[in-house]
């Protein structure tokens, strides 16, 4: 198949090689920021972020290659940051072949009404058209993928020959991959674990490593809140019991960027300023934005109770006090 | 109250701890395995598991004073191993108020019938009598309980009245417990996870620590193999996705002796030559055997399709080669 990857970072680059090492004609486009990226991948260095050599047979394109890199594709991957989702379909929605985007974007995004909404119904409204959307979520840091380590991927989509046709696609003996036609919890729990794990990462900060008990307690925690959330937003619960909800969940709070950050708001600096400090050293964490975007999808559909995303909201938007704002949280006891 | 803890080991010690913080009168008795931990406390020396010195108000009690321990007592804290569960009891039964017994042993035992069965049908076997039995299950390391720690965890029994008065009695500002009447639930996720978390320590053993992704697809396939096991053990699946399930698993896959026994495992050494070691080191580890009772009361129970469960029993029990037996495990991609 021809695939077009749209978006060279961490994640792009990562199934960009497993599309490459199935055989697949693979064409992996950088957007305006990722030009420090392609140019290494178009003079055969290490991928500054993977920290390795892509397979050769991927065709880099440059930022003003979009057209280009889209034509003719049998299938999409969307591997743009949710920065800059917008502005990527904007651009590409007049060389958007009618095939299946397979989708690595999470969060919520504004829609033409004002409100947050899921990723694929905002890039529909830009697209003007239908997408054949599938959402791709589970416990899969980018570099281990590219790496070949063992890794459970769900594809949800509403479109059932989509979901499947990208999942054989991108299937591989270290990529197992099941489908589902829930992209509603799939997308819900992929935009909240973020938020959650920058929250469980206060914890680390505040608390130094010995306070796996807390950490578990609001792991819990995270996992009601989640279930509460995906059926607000018309999901199944289930999704916030498998590899979209607890199995990501529990990747992105024990390694990764958001976790990070919380770390460091933990112990004491405040989130701007942490936030200001991972951009400017291109460890970009999205974390920061998914909760306030979080919090304001929650409210719009009015999901009360939440204490945990209410407690990590207050941290890290309203520069309340970590620890008595921890100590203090209530859990469900159920 | 009056309370007597019967166990002077990690578990039985912190839960001490908490209960004397709350103003009650509590024993501390040890097994005669214990000796050496009494002794620190009769002598008001730093506990040697725990490495702290216990509230002084805690009256600890000999292996032969447990008649003593237990007289008048109005609730009974079973801190025992599942090793000496048994024996314990056998001593226990004739001095046994009926009273609460607040129970933090994990695992299974066999009945009198040779099968394996959950420990509160057991030891209510051995005892004769009807027994107000609370399972108490959760995220929760002694030792961080021991130090004030937000710790959540869930008190399930069939005697709602127990289960109330005991979460009364221990709870506490960092001790957060909920109640519940899935004492089957409960129980059988409290035995399956140091099955489990064993087997997520053989990834980092065989792999290193970058293989977050196949800990993680292992992590989420421990969850659905704890449903299927709670529910043929007539418990409610919603065990599996709260403090008793995933909440337990997190911690106890994040640090802990079971963990550390499968990553010993799986850097290549025979888990019954690292079983023995960690036995001479006093770091005994509950993964080790329960791994065949978990295997066993699965079978007995007709539950089949627990790849995971059946993998880590082929490690650790059939000598299987580690590597090979990860990397072939089917995962439920559902």
């Amino acid at each position: 198949m021809r695939i077009a990857v749209l978006g060279a970072g961490y994640m792009g680059s990562a199934m960009a090689s497993v599309a490459a090492m199935n055989g697949h004609d693979v064409r992996l486009w950088g957007t305006w920021l990722d030009d420090a990226l392609v140019d290494a991948v178009e003079h055969d260095r290490e991928h500054p972020r993977l920290r390795m050599k892509l397979d050769a047979r991927i065709r880099p394109y440059r930022s003003n290659g979009l057209a280009d890199a889209l034509e003719n594709a049998e299938m999409i991957v969307h591997a743009v940051s949710s920065d800059g989702a917008v502005a990527v379909m904007t651009k590409a929605k007049d060389h958007l072949p009618d095939v299946p985007i397979l989708s690595v974007t999470k969060g919520f995004l504004p829609s033409a009404s004002g409100k947050m909404d899921r990723i694929d119904v905002v890039l529909a409204e830009i697209a003007q058209k239908k997408l054949r959307f599938v959402h791709a979520s589970g416990p899969a840091k980018a570099i281990e993928i590219a790496r070949n380590v063992l890794t459970l991927m769900s594809y949800a989509s509403a479109d059932a020959e989509a979901a499947r046709l990208t999942a054989k696609a991108m299937g591989a003996p270290h990529m197992r991959i099941g489908v589902s036609d829930d992209i509603a919890g799939a997308e819900i729990c992929s935009a909240m674990k973020n938020a959650y794990a920058t929250g469980l990462g206060l914890w680390d900060g505040f608390y130094g490593p010995d306070c796996h008990n807390a950490r578990a307690a609001c792991f819990t925690q995270a996992i009601v809140e989640m279930e509460k959330l995906v059926v607000a937003g018309g999901g199944r619960v289930e999704s916030a019991h498998r590899a979209p909800g607890a199995g990501d969940l529990h990747v992105t709070a024990a390694a990764g960027r958001n976790r990070a950050f919380g770390e460091r708001v933990g112990k004491g600096k405040a989130a701007k300023l942490v936030a200001a400090e991972m951009l400017a050293s291109g460890e970009l964490t999205e974390g920061y934005a998914a909760i306030a975007s979080a919090w304001k999808w929650a409210a719009e559909h009015g999901v009360r109770d939440l204490p945990f995303l209410e407690a990590i909201h207050r941290v890290i938007w309203e520069d309340a006090d970590v620890g008595p704002t921890l100590e203090k949280l209530t859990l469900s006891v159920q």
